[in-house]
């Protein structure tokens, strides 16, 4: 092989020669064979600068098929998720929207005294829409379609939410007083078909103002409230609405995944405003019959009220426990004051190994270790409940009530719950059924996502 | 060639050897020039090196351009569908849910006795969530705002089903009482704006627990209902809430796309519960006025009721044809049982050359052969109805009716359908409005999806 | 090279030799090689026919991967976006649904006469269900929880429309009567929290048919109307519902996007229909409290009655302005007819610059320049408004008031604005509040897309 040759490769080839390439061995032939002056020099040179042109169009045409492959294989802007409701977000988690619901059907049986009047019932019937816009805000409406009375009292959550600084949660519209564990806990996930006589000292839902923060062991949120939903300033428009105030600190020293201890301290002010009354009621654990086994009428003559609350709960594996003690003192214009109180324990057990899923100081869903449909048979827990509540103080005889509570529930998917409830009240002293002893048993069906 | 060249060769390009493929002809040039002896041992070795490692690598792009279009070229976990509404669904079928609605914007126009009050309305606006869940459960609900009535009332369908058993469905829950062919096909797909003057006897939908099986010549359904979404016990709640049973039977000896035979056999108890009352009233086969031409007014002392109704229904290519008879019987505790009952008989005629859709023992919606929007002119159908109803037995003169309708529908998509009707009531006898012969013009403009 | 060798060739390679493709040098060195005489024709032969094949192959693979990638790289058929709420569309446009709403919480405090009670409300919150079907048709149902009375009056806009005509759009159902620029824009957009006084002759939503046209610089809408969706025939059902008719014509000599001059007019005429009656009525610019300072109460004997509006409207950058006037003359059928009016005139300033969104003839949504979460502070807006109404004529002492309000907007996104609103009533004369100046203060969290 001649000098010229040997250069006029190495100026050619100079970048393709260091490592080999697809087709290089074509351009070390080609070499050889000029080496080896099977080739012409000119015949070399048509065959380098075929073979370049070649390799730049194969460079080109990889590049396009890489770009098109690129293209298609990455991930789509918009993530659609279907599991019961539906999720749709972005991927770069500025926005997000989930349109989910539930429904409770109800069947009961009463026996003994009061008549309660067997039958059945859509406990809860609800659709929500609910996302995150922009990165930082947040908003929500749910409506439950099973609601009586005044139209507009069928919303629930109505809200919007400021989550632009860490640790820290702004929210104005329509939602829950931060009051008692059970209350917190959405009624999908409380242990029994529906919550304790102390519930009757819910606060229930006002529109207000309120900030929370949620760490791992520990929890704050408190508010400013005005009145519910429903409030219409009196039947004259005249009047002021209540306002209210309310605080709940949880603690919860053990926070795993199976084991957890959470200590609660809640306290609820309310002005009844214009008004100037209050009332205070509760059924026997159950919602078809509609009867007031406890009930205070309504109070006159009410400035305001103080709900204070103290929780304790614990989860180890399969066993959980709660209970909780509500008292009320009740200040009258014209008449000695009111104290009023309640409180329940209760304990559960997940006959196949589940644990109650605690998180931000409430009880949230089961999602059972092999749910139906899918080889399984979903999760299975018994619970047992004793609750009491006094509505009985000076010259209001609201009466006194307590009562035991036996519960089955099956979580056939993490979206479906039955549950059956076997309610007897042991008492009720004093009030409109002094005596009485009615005993229950309710069943529900349930979806919820 | 000598010997050693030729087992080099064999050794180097075993694999490749056997079938041609991309670039081989290198291989063989190679081989040739070295068999000709045009390159050395050294170059031949060097070459087929090169070779190699270049079919190494080229192979390995092959590999990884083809794992990069089976990831981009695989369908997507999730499908979306919009067709009016809104389906998204898992591809293993595993979940789905699909957002729907129907709306129903009428006017009507009254002529002769009694005055009815012409005017307009919202019929039907409804809103329904509806899917799977972990394959064998499916749940809706579903609403309609144009209610009117206590709140809860507008809950429509509102119910948890069970499918895991082959051609078995478990439902539980809010839902239609399985009865009646015109009671069972959708408001979005009878003949006319209204149902017959035979649907005095609908018993529309009841909370309970229902099991169907549907085959391609029959189907068969049966359930246990408590009372209607809105019962309350009575005004004081202590009183039991009503129950019926309830079945259907269909049988269709020819069930072909065009070409349809069905009869059906319908059982209907109810026990009144508690309050011991019913009624039955219906109104001129419309619905904006108001007016019950027929009515019993509240029935008292009534222990329970029986509902028989017969079905025979055709199909022939564009033609159709239906007729009901249904007959309810009442006891009462203190006076003679009541016998009331009524019929209808309509046939229907597509233009267009469309056919009914029969499926599962009622009729579906209709897809017209060509959209309005699409280069059709939709379906377009006409419809005659003769319908008579007798609420007058014993001591309740709640008169008897009968009417004959002339309609006409266009579904201008498989989505919209626009309607008339003229409704000549050809007589009242007995009752308030006894020899009176109203006559009504109606419009109905819908979407459903 | 002899001849059959170059005819061999050029039979061969006829088609490849045009332009240098990929492996194009392989042939061309073959080709030389077999002109040097270094291969045999037997082995040319061969090493054309092996090339002839991975040529086949490699482009039948390239057309595969080719395919692939076109298939993967095409948009799906269906596309989906969330930002607040979802919108599903498909890429040929025949088929879109949006799944939408708003959320307006509120609360008020009032000072000096009348008491109209401090508190708080959900003003709206609603959902919505639009979109476009088979191309030329759509539908939307949308509702508002927040309504009160009877259900089906939360239904607004609840309708199907056909705009397979260019620049027509057909529209029927339940809808606003095309009547004043404040009524038309949603009450999401307008400045204030509530209309102006001149609100008290919004002709509302009626059940009807409309046609209505838009064009850059002019757009008119027509229709028939009946009665609203919660109308029932009197009482006894029995009495024609009332009708009208109404249409709009607005002028926009100048549309540009941040330069628009606007002129309108509105004419509504209704026959009350077998009731007889109307009446008029307003709150002072808030709604939480539902004290009427001005209130006609029920005018009986009335016939019809006509509304006639006329608009003027700018947008100059980031200044606006509006007014309009409003009179309404009422028939009576045994007293003397009545003529009420009202009017306000309304300016607002955009301290951050944006520019009030004009379309259609009625103003749209607020896109801030840059939102909170995006690194921006939203837009904020000042207003203020003079606003009167006059609903004393003749024998009806309705009262006359007028108020001057002064408000601020903050649009933190384009789907969030909070509102801060003082009202001063300047006085009222005659009615029931005569002589009255109630102060309002109001403040609203709103969400809407």
């Amino acid at each position: 092989m001649n000098k010229s040759k040997t250069l006029l490769a190495a100026a050619l080839f100079s970048a393709m020669a260091t490592t080999a390439q697809a087709g290089s061995e074509i351009e070390t032939l080609i070499t050889m064979l000029h080496e080896n002056g099977m080739v012409s020099d000119e015949q070399y040179g048509r065959l380098v600068a075929e073979l370049e042109q070649n390799k730049a169009q194969s460079v080109e045409k990889d590049t396009k098929i890489q770009a098109q492959l690129t293209e298609a294989t990455k991930p789509s802007d918009v993530e659609v998720k279907v599991k019961g409701g539906v999720t749709v977000k972005t991927r770069d988690g500025k926005f997000s929207t989930k349109l989910g619901g539930r429904l409770q059907a109800d069947a009961a049986a009463y026996s003994a005294d009061p008549e309660m009047g067997d039958g059945t019932e859509i406990r809860r019937a609800r659709l929500y829409l609910e996302g995150t816009m922009y990165s930082d805000w947040g908003y929500k409406l749910e409506y439950d379609f099973a609601s009586t009375g005044a139209n507009g009292k069928g919303i629930t959550d109505a809200l919007i939410t400021y989550k632009g600084v860490d640790h820290l949660e702004l929210k104005v519209g329509h939602f829950k007083d931060p009051f008692s564990l059970e209350q917190q806990t959405s009624a999908n996930n409380v242990m029994f078909t529906e919550r304790s006589l102390a519930g009757a000292f819910a606060p229930g839902r006002h529109i207000g103002v309120m900030a929370s923060t949620n760490q791992q062991h520990w929890s704050l949120a408190g508010g400013v409230f005005g009145d519910t939903v429903s409030a219409t300033n009196g039947t004259s428009h005249d009047q002021d609405e209540g306002w209210g105030l309310g605080a709940r600190a949880t603690f919860a020293p053990i926070n795993e995944k199976t084991k957890v201890i959470h200590l609660g301290l809640g306290l609820n002010y309310r002005d009844t405003g214009g008004l100037g009354t209050t009332s205070f009621s509760q059924q026997a654990e159950t919602h078809i019959s509609g009867v007031n086994i406890v009930n205070t009428g309504t109070i006159t003559g009410v400035s305001d009220f103080l709900k204070v609350g103290a929780e304790l709960a614990t989860v180890m594996g399969p066993f959980s426990a709660q209970a909780e003690y509500i008292t009320t003192s009740v200040s009258r214009n014209n008449a000695s004051d009111l104290d009023f109180n309640g409180w329940y324990a209760q304990a559960g057990y997940f006959l196949t190994g589940e644990s109650r899923n605690y998180k931000k100081g409430i009880f949230g869903s089961v999602t059972p270790k092999a749910s139906v449909g899918e080889g399984g048979i979903g999760a299975w827990e018994l619970g047992l409940r004793y609750s009491t509540v006094d509505l009985t103080d000076a010259d209001i005889m609201g009466g006194e009530a307590d009562s035991v509570t036996l519960g089955v529930n099956w979580y056939a998917t993490p979206t479906l719950r039955f549950s059956a409830n076997y309610i007897d009240v042991l008492d009720v002293k004093g009030g409109t059924y002094d005596d009485q002893e009615p005993r229950v048993f309710q069943v529900r069906s349930q979806w919820a996502f």
